[in-house]
């Protein structure tokens, strides 16, 4: 068993900032964090596999596949496709935990 | 892509509530929500694979082999192999999530 505190004050200014929680041949855990107006670019790897994506704190949109745009805020889960595309915008300094499986 | 309220007032005063949310070839996620004093009690499965908890609110007690007995509050993460014992008791209400890779 292993315990991992989540933080929750790890900004950056520049960008969305990237925290690699967990690694082992099962799933990959990462923590991004967002402040407002930051993004995660809509993208896709062309590879099988699956990410869910949990809104720890904060409001955003959930970006996907033709300029879709969902609302996301504190609690939601979004599970996608690692091949269909998805991003992330903030609207509110927000911190969201990507579980991907199996992983890259 | 698929989207996934998280509700958080699915209790049951007989005891803990389980409620899937996600099931796939990758992972499977499940929304446990525990009343006060409810106890997922310690359990293993002889089968590979690893598991992550993350507390999304509330306060407990993560429980493991040997009486392990390690404190978790809201935003901690545990990760556990399936065939090590874990189980938790909670000390307030308490919602957590679980994510299975891969699924049982």
């Amino acid at each position: 068993m292993k315990k991992i505190e989540i933080l929750e004050n790890q900004f950056s200014d520049k960008n969305f900032k990237m925290n690699l929680l967990h690694e082992s041949e099962n799933f990959k855990i990462i923590n991004f964090n967002f402040k407002k107006g930051q993004i995660l670019p809509v993208h896709s790897h062309d590879i099988d596999g699956e990410l869910s994506l949990l809104v720890l704190e904060g409001e955003g949109k959930f970006l996907g596949a033709d300029n879709l745009e969902s609302p996301a805020k504190t609690g939601d889960l979004f599970i996608s496709l690692i091949s269909e595309p998805h991003g992330m915008k903030a609207e509110t300094d927000m911190r969201i935990l990507i579980t991907i499986a199996p992983p890259l």
